[in-house]
Parts: structure tokens; C-alpha cells; sequence
């Protein structure tokens, strides 16, 4: 089997990268991680992946002239890497159309709320404003649209009484770590077909489960 | 313990209303479901509660000069039957902001999507197209704003892929058939306390149950 060759993008601690790359030393994993890049050249993601050994490449935005200028480099590191896949993993920078058609179909986006709810930045404040009981958090393929474009899996979680903003976010996040490398192994799997704005996954369960909250007795 | 006089309001078959009425024939239920009306005297669901021996009534919006005529005559048919709790049940008639606050935290209604996404009609067509891959049902207070006001209680299922409106339909219409009844025995119970536009239920699970969807292997 050839492993799919792999980036993830971040802009920070890279927790979700480094889920997607814990998952991925699996040899068996269909997809290998073999390139970690960011915005931000002095991330903390970026010194963890070296420490892993992982290639890495720092393409800071600020030293680039225009947003197009910034995706040009990102996109010639990629090229470079001989990279297949771009895994977002909190990666701060808006993409331009022409970036995200250049890599349609093998980009994708983890998003912390249970999209079309929610679009955007603090979705756990908004999520506790609008007092839903149930959150979550989505893997999508990107599409320039911001937060659109073709989902490939979600999960979900109970809003507790005395949530903040703070706890739903650690919660949330601890359900990315679960979430993120199962939608990867979906797609670099080949598992996943995009019909319209859907997707197949051929992995829909026997069991008619569902999910309640508050929990009945 | 005395129960609480309750009312449910239909346009059609009544479906909820059938699982309201099931569950509060336990007498030990917070709510006695003492009136089942409707704005279609000929609809199949007041036939049904005519025939379980429940009082019903029948107020035609069609022969009231103006939605606010309709609505008193309806409030008139509550106070007649010293109402205390309202349950919107597949209620077509978009309410006025005079009866939505005469029956403010008294009125509650239940919405097939998950809560802020999908306001409005044709959730499971629009969830589709959409291509979420959880989906449910929301019930919660009535404020004057369609499909707002604090959220009591939600639930999720999985959209499978060979989902259509139709079979998304019938799931979330079960899953419904659940959620009211039990978020109704949380409200009647006194157990609901809304905080700005979130409610306490102080019910929070033990577990930190989550919901993936694909599921994981």
C-alpha cells in the first residue's frame, strides 16, 4: 500500500496536528504525515514536529507582500514535499479561491462547532449564548467559502450546566483529537465519495443510536 | 403533588401530541394533559383525542377576521380550561408576539433540526443538502422570534448515506417522540430554570458521553 503523502498546516500549539501524526505513525494508517508547515515559523507545533523529526516549513505571512505572494510559497513548500493531502489544524490564515481550487477535493478543515451552526471564530461562546445543549465539531472539505464546503464527519457532545467558553473548548477539543484521525483515515483511505455537498462513506452503523441531552433517566 | 394543566396545540396528526398524551397517562407525571385544540377542527389528530376521552377544541383560524381574533378566541379556549402549560405539537400557525408573551415560559414548542441550524421548514431537505452528518430535533420556549427562545432539551441521530427527506424524516420524527415527552416531564417537574437564553436542568450525566459520526471502527 502507498501511503498518502500528507501536510498539515497549523498556526499554534498544533494539538490537532499532533493527533493527526500520533495516529499516523500506525504503518498501516493510509496516510503518512511528512510535512508539518505554518504561518507563524516560531509556533510551538513547528518545534514539536522537528523534535519529531519531521520535515517542517516555517512561510511567515507578514514578510510577504500580498496573501496571494504567502500562498504562492506555501504552495511551491508543498510542491516541494510532493504533498497529496493539506490537513488544516488550525491554521489562522483565510485562503484565497485560488489556493483552496488549486487543492479541491484534497484540503480539508476541522471546525469547532456542529457546522452549518456556528461558522467563525468563538463558536463555544456563541454556542453558550444560543444555549444549545448539544456541540461538537466537524471535519470538512475546504471550498473558498469560509466554513462550507462538503462535510466528512462530525461528532457531538453534551453541554453541561456550568460550561464556560473555557471548558466546552476543552472538551471540544479532546472530541477534535478523536475526530480529526478518523476523518483522515476516511479520506487518504479513498472511503469517501462527494455527491453534491455530501458525503458517502459507505460506513453508516447497523445500530439506530442516538444521542440525548439532558440524558433521559 | 399536583399536575400541571396542560394543553396541546396541533394542526395535523398529532403525532407528538399521541406520545405527550401516552406518557402523561402515568400518574405520576408532573403534567396532566387536560385539552388537545387545534386551528383545523377536522384534523385527524383531534379525532384521536376525542376518541381517548380527552377534552378537545376546534378553533378555525380560517373564520377569525385577523390572526390576533384567531388568538384570543384560542386564549379564551385555554382560560376556559384554566390552562397552565402550553405544548406546540406540529402547530402551523405562526403566533403572534401578544400571545407569545401572555404565555411566556409557559409555551413550549419542539423544531425537527438541531437548534440554531435549520430554522424554519423543510429541516430534513435542507440538512441534507447541507450534507451534515448529525442531525435531530430541539424543543424549547417559545419567544416571539420563530425557532428561538432558550433550548430545554436536544437529540441527534446519525444521517446515513442513502438518506432522503423522507427517511430522515421518519427517524427524527421517533427521536421526537422521545424528546418531548421527556423534556416536558423537566418543565411540568419545575425542574427547567432559564438563565439570559440557556436553561438548567441540573441533570448533567456523570459520563462524558460523545456521538461520532461515521462512528469509529
Amino acid at each position: 500500500m502507498r501511503r498518502l503523502r500528507t501536510a498539515v498546516l497549523i498556526s499554534g500549539r498544533g494539538s490537532n496536528m499532533q493527533s493527526l501524526v500520533a495516529d499516523a505513525r500506525d504503518p498501516a494508517h493510509p496516510a503518512e504525515i511528512v510535512l508539518v508547515a505554518s504561518n507563524d515559523p516560531t509556533c510551538e507545533g513547528l518545534k514539536w514536529a522537528r523534535q519529531e523529526g519531521l520535515a517542517v516549513a516555517g512561510v511567515d505571512h507578514r514578510i510577504h507582500a500580498s496573501r496571494e505572494d504567502f500562498e504562492r510559497v506555501l504552495n511551491i513548500t508543498l510542491g516541494i514535499h510532493r504533498i497529496e493531502l493539506v490537513c488544516l489544524a488550525g491554521f489562522m490564515r483565510l485562503l484565497t479561491p485560488w489556493f483552496v481550487k488549486a487543492w479541491a477535493g484534497r484540503l480539508i478543515n476541522i471546525h469547532p462547532a456542529l457546522l452549518p451552526s456556528f461558522r467563525g471564530l468563538h463558536t463555544h461562546a456563541r454556542a453558550l449564548a444560543e444555549g444549545v445543549k448539544i456541540h461538537g465539531c466537524t471535519v470538512h472539505y475546504v471550498v473558498p467559502a469560509m466554513d462550507e464546503g462538503p462535510i466528512i464527519a462530525q461528532a457531538a457532545l453534551p453541554v453541561r450546566d456550568d460550561d464556560t467558553p473555557d471548558s466546552l473548548a476543552t472538551r471540544v477539543l479532546s472530541l477534535e483529537h478523536k475526530l480529526y484521525p478518523h476523518a483522515l483515515r476516511l479520506v487518504a483511505g479513498g472511503g469517501v465519495r462527494v455527491q453534491e455537498n455530501r458525503t458517502i462513506t459507505g460506513r453508516d452503523g447497523r445500530e439506530q443510536e442516538t444521542f440525548i441531552v439532558p440524558p433521559l433517566d
